[in-house]
């Protein structure tokens, strides 16, 4: 493991950190190739907004970037996650007045089923857990991630890809760690609340002029969906082919929608 | 900080640790009193539920006892926390098939504040943050506690002692970090679905025999509380004195409910 924690080299935090304790955190997953990361200011973008709602102070963009250069290999595919914790401190879950944040940049290799994903597409299933709307900090990337844990977990036992989460009133939500984008008709649709407002949407949306309608559908109306597709800002656009006993095929929505990724980004 | 990581004194743990990645943890909060900790069953029968959905193997309470008994003074009041994440490893939000979880067993000073609001009691407001009522793993003491922490910073910005939580319908939940218990008529009565189920409320109920009625109730039903008290395991039960513009009684009930507790708890 590479791991930069508050700028030195070091594989371990505090066991006081908050970010253990109550997942009192905010992180960002960012796809690097040959030490670039086209999606760099949209995750910026986010984890400020995390962090002005959790109140934790950001390091200047610059730092994360110089500490991402150190760390990286100048060749090759990467995953760089930087996780902001609210640190050491407090009484409980009253956090320290001034928090001092923690922060934490570390890399992983590219994940090998990416590629033949992009192409052969994405088994779902649907989860058993559902996401809640009302939840205050909808849409941030924060450390709270139980739903998106016990979902995989589900996944692993029936032998799926990813999954389709509904929200509590049954409408078609979101995956585990993409977001999903349903054709129906000559619309994309996506629902209105992301549990993560995903950085590869923004992008589609404000980079590649792609539309796409909020709207939360319920899960019956699957079968009229002439495609499916799961987006996140690291593996891109991905076809999904069956959703349970619902069969989706690999469409021109979806080839066009990675020949716009694949001619800018990783 | 004296803790105990897998049974060895230190206090860094892995930055790869799920609990901090993701909040994939169960944890306990427990009162110990000169080296007894009266709802130790509790704590670890609540601990067993929590491991098992999660699918973390729980050590066994005999190594989790004498972990306590060798870190605490033999005199005194303390508080111990007790974490169970699911440690390293996994990819992603995909955990690892076979969890080797990691414990930490740390303690802390009795908190001063106590015994002066068991006598005097809290003033709380209305938070603004909502709990749901639908999140899978409702009731458990996970490490996902981004709404109490919320809550617990209103708290502070606006200078009360704790928080009415209510569920997504606008119903009287929970307190930061107490079940909240209202008295209406000759009844007790506490949400039905607690997003943490109280090791204090069990020990009341099944010790001391209170009958409490599972019930929730819109906010605006305040008014017609005769008292209102909040309870946890290790600050037992204090009086609620006022929740925003509402102000309640120091009551019988709640010295009853004190006078029982006082009788065998700390």
């Amino acid at each position: 493991m590479n791991v930069l924690i508050d700028g030195h080299r070091g594989r371990q935090i505090p066991c006081d950190d908050r970010g253990f304790l109550y997942g009192e955190s905010v992180f960002e997953t960012i796809a690097f190739g040959d030490g670039e990361a086209p999606l760099w200011p949209l995750h910026m973008a986010r984890l400020a907004r995390g962090g002005a709602q959790l109140r934790l102070p950001l390091p200047e963009t610059e730092i994360l970037a110089r500490e991402c250069r150190q760390l990286l290999p100048a060749r090759g595919r990467f995953v760089v996650r930087i996780t902001l914790s609210a640190g050491s401190g407090g009484r409980g879950y009253w956090p320290e007045e001034n928090t001092r944040p923690r922060r934490v940049v570390s890399y992983r290799a590219w994940p090998d089923q990416i590629d033949q994903q992009r192409r052969c597409g994405l088994r779902l299933r649907l989860s058993t857990i559902s996401l809640c709307t009302a939840e205050p900090l909808l849409g941030l990337k924060h450390g709270n991630r139980l739903a998106q844990v016990s979902a995989a977990r589900e996944c692993q036992d029936s032998g799926h890809d990813e999954a389709v989460l509904l929200d509590s009133a049954g409408q078609i939500m979101e995956a585990i760690s993409s977001n999903l984008v349903l054709v129906l008709g000559d619309r994309l649709v996506t629902h209105p609340r992301p549990a993560v407002a995903g950085v590869g949407l923004d992008w589609l949306r404000a980079e590649a002029g792609m539309d796409f309608l909020p709207l939360a559908l319920p899960v019956g109306r699957l079968s009229e969906c002439s495609e499916v597709l799961v987006i996140n800002s690291v593996a891109g656009v991905r076809p999904v082919i069956a959703i349970d006993q619902h069969r989706f095929p690999i469409g021109p929505i979806c080839r066009h929608l990675q020949s716009l990724w694949n001619a800018q980004l990783i």
